[in-house]
């Protein structure tokens, strides 16, 4: 293949026009040539590396590896480095095997992290435990290019053996290793940097941010479905409130900040998180532009999605060079940012309208393990006719929760929800084959009546649900065992479910289809007087343990301040 | 050790104030502190990282290691990435080790390549040969973190196997290759930067270094003694071209250009080749003054020279954060940019007067294997009145010879040089053994009476010897025996030497007394007549085959523009 273009070029910031050669799937040469006023080329476009996403979980697209390629290269992706954690917590190592060779199944560049902290907590049941020996294993493949982010931070500052033996293999086996540490700064900080964890991608304020990178780590500036940090990274009034303090030091010349304004700072830009429907829309092409119209100049911010990922974890792809594979995407101009075609390995995968690879469905055999459940299962009793709970206090997109209380009243010995003060019915049952329930409180979903049920519920994906009539939400959780995993809206009026039968997280439908059940589950919910955008991903999060204040396991309710259960009824 | 100061942080670009805690040579603690305009703080300077050159060979500062950490800690250098090319000529690995050793002696960084080129053609009579097996060993020491300058470029682009196996051992232990490939461009160029070889120092123009960034490669400022490379490569002129073009292509709007104007676009500054009178009066501080001037953002540049070869060959240092090693410099200010202190290690290294360590003088054997000469040897016959001869013409303070001819008369059969027209003798006598010469001509030294000699020839450093009269040529080169190797100039008036016995290279003198040295001998040579700014550099450069067009070794005069001997006298 030859052909005429422009060449975004991300190693010196510019654009140029050359004649390209493409054969065997890379680029054999790129020969720049004039141009002049006169001589207008016939150009075929404007080339740029394809993105490469190097933090993101798949499973949470809810779509197989092969069946995410599709979608994502429709949006100029050509290589993401995806952090199995999900799959890993349910079937472990078989389901890490299982997402790296359904990725080998199309042309789509697939790197993987081992994940590093399966189970999350010891707190919960989860489906399967990773100590170093499964990590040392994982690192030893090529398509395992770090260790996944460490999210067990008080295991490192506090030197735990098993995960100090871990960071060790990474250094070992010279693979990078991600971190994960949520507003950890000064000296906690610093040990957890003396570990060799370069990159962060929690940081949600621009103080965080500078002094992580002062430090020496590199920022991954978050834009997914579930966590948004790109306008308070990437805010130009904070860019401008940060320099204008050098400034004031009088050492840096004004003239040489002001230049600056427009430098993005941090490193690289990634999703952690895509669900189903956003990522029909857009995925890192969306990223791009908001960066640019958050005053970032938009090559700068090209680099942070192409090159900058690439130099970091060692990938032969984020510039376009001869000799590099020609993975690339053609879009119309940097101000309308349209991708028209995306190629991998100089094959055309996307030509502006279809998606030129076909996926195959997987045959898979049944993760959930649980039997089904009756309404009193989900029953909480109290001998005396009110009492007072622990209520979990949820806000609409977020992963945070707080500490609330309420007084219920009982009837026949059972506590009831309390629709007035939008108290309702949380419990988590376990999906492994111990069949555990905890039935505990939560306020803030808004339900008048029904139940929605999942089986992704971070990270141990036991089965969670949320109702007000006992009844509903053992009907809710039954669907979701009889669907081998998924997600559930039931109420006296109407039901309907997403069946996600691979590792009860992913589907094997395509995107589109996904995100069109997820939307009619979304309107159910909402019909049933639910007041969150994302109703299953909040409460997907009510069973994270490790982001406070309260949350829930199938093993209790679990007060994440002190790091130890606590009793629904208070005392 | 605690104090207040500020921190030029190349991590942000930016300046910050903090108070910083010292302990065990590492930065223990490094806290940033509000500072506003009535809190003025007393702040005991601004702290940048200590300066690392990345590419030199300290050889041709004329010193041992331990005396170049000496005077380069008052400019502020604190690490060096040495490629000790010319002592592997000489003495191989038993070279190699001496340097590695007596880096030791002292509190400087030093890294080491392992040269790859050794000999640097076979025309000529080394003292060493390393091939794949040498190249092993030495790649498998800590100290050394690259493979040397690879110059064979030819041999990388016709596939010779040694060189491909020297490269390929290099990647099995991921350590990166430096490149050398003047003026390689277009495919050529592709397939060299194939082999993985990632940074060039020899970019000469603009366009060149602009061709090799493109293609993925990192550009080597070069600014040393020998090669002065930075105006052509950080000109404002050119890259205000270089942005103009890719205005006119309409794509980057000229606002997002102009902001560029600034940036450097390429990646360090190295010496390559610091002689001793220009060591004296700096190092890569002025390199980044100069740099400054030539309208680069002054942070940029400091990058070029901490964070950016920190990044490219992993070292531990390149930035002030917590944890790493204390290697740092204080200076007044960005604009007068002067060294106050060095630290290395944590401890001051340099006080802004005094150097705080000492240096023992190395116990040397005698490297110089050649019997002593006489005039006789010197000679060129030729039966007849006169004769045409081949006459290397070269330059002040260029490398590059071109080939010329001269009409020389006989006297009893013995050619004569012709100081009307400039034409003096030089000759190459080898030193390891062997005793063969080889006599010619050569033109633009202008010379008119006496001889200077040097055991510093490239690469093989034989003895090189240019003068009017034999005797004088045999008394310099018998100078340089006796002195176990070094540089001499004789005449009938007056006479000096500088005594170089290590390797006939370094001498165990500091810089300071070698620079006065060196100087004596240059206004010797300037009052016999020498035109040359440098003759004893240039004289060393005459025997460098691999640079073209007529150079001269102990083997023959050699045609470098077609790879072969000719004769000195013409047929």
């Amino acid at each position: 293949m030859k052909f005429t273009a422009y060449i975004l070029d991300v190693l010196t910031d510019s654009v140029y026009p050359a004649r390209i050669t493409i054969e065997d799937g890379i680029f054999k040469q790129i020969i720049p040539i004039q141009v002049t006023e006169e001589t207008k080329i016939d150009v075929d476009g404007l080339l740029l590396p394809g993105f490469i996403d190097s933090h993101i979980h798949i499973e949470s697209s809810m779509i197989t590896p092969a069946q995410f390629a599709r979608i994502a290269v429709r949006h100029g992706t050509t290589s993401v480095i995806c952090d199995p954690h999900e799959i890993a917590n349910v079937c472990g190592i078989e389901g890490i095997e299982f997402m790296i060779e359904n990725a080998k199944t199309v042309p789509f560049n697939f790197y993987f992290t081992a994940p590093s902290c399966v189970p999350a907590t010891g707190f919960e049941t989860s489906g399967a435990v990773l100590n170093s020996d499964e990590i040392e294993y994982l690192l030893q493949k090529d398509e395992v290019v770090a260790l996944g982010e460490m999210m067990n931070f008080p295991g490192v500052i506090n030197g735990d053996g098993e995960v100090l033996r871990k960071l060790e293999l990474a250094r070992q086996y010279r693979k990078p290793i991600d971190g994960h540490a949520p507003l950890v700064s000064g000296q906690d900080l610093d040990k957890y940097i003396e570990q060799y964890i370069i990159t962060d991608h929690e940081c949600s304020n621009f103080k965080e941010a500078i002094e992580k990178k002062q430090k020496g780590m590199k920022i991954m500036v978050r834009d997914g479905s579930s966590a948004k940090n790109m306008e308070a990274l990437l805010d130009f009034s904070a860019r401008i409130d940060h320099l204008k303090n050098q400034e004031s030091f009088g050492i840096i010349p004004t003239e040489v900040l002001s230049r600056r304004i427009h430098s993005p700072i941090f490193d690289f830009i990634v999703s952690d998180d895509k669900h189903p429907n956003d990522l029909i829309n857009g995925h890192l092409n969306l990223s791009v532009k908001k960066a640019s119209e958050l005053g970032i100049d938009i090559i700068k911010a090209i680099e942070m999605v192409t090159i900058n990922p690439a130099s970091h974890y060692s990938l032969e792809a984020g510039s376009i060079v001869t000799g590099a594979k020609a993975d690339f995407v053609i879009v119309d101009n940097l101000q309308d940012f349209n991708i028209k075609e995306t190629y991998i390995g100089g094959e055309c995968v996307f030509d502006g309208e279809n998606v030129l690879f076909d996926v195959e469905d997987v045959v898979v055999s049944n993760s959930i393990n649980a039997d089904k459940k009756c309404a009193s299962d989900f029953d909480v009793y109290f001998d005396g006719d009110e009492c007072e709970v622990n209520v979990i206090k949820c806000y609409n997109g977020e992963l945070l929760t707080k500490k609330s209380t309420a007084t219920l009243k009982t009837k026949d010995g059972i506590v009831q929800p309390d629709i007035y003060e939008d108290v309702l019915k949380i419990s988590v049952v376990e999906r492994y084959g111990g069949n555990t329930i905890t039935n505990a409180f939560i306020k803030g979903f808004g339900l008048k009546k029904g139940a929605i049920a999942s089986s992704v519920a971070h990270d141990s994906h036991n089965i969670i649900v949320v109702g007000y009539s006992s009844e509903m939400m053992a009907e809710a959780v039954n669907t979701v065992i009889e669907n081998r995993g998924g997600l559930a809206v039931v109420s006296e009026d109407f039901s309907d479910s997403l069946s996600l039968p691979i590792a009860g997280l992913m589907s094997n439908e395509d995107a589109f289809d996904v995100a069109k059940k997820l939307d009619v589950l979304h309107r159910m919910a909402s019909a049933l007087g639910c007041k969150l955008d994302s109703p299953f991903m909040t409460m997907a999060f009510m069973a994270l343990l490790v982001i406070p204040s309260l949350k829930i396991s199938d093993e209790g309710l679990f007060d994440g301040d002190n790091f130890e259960f606590i009793d629904v009824i208070r005392s």
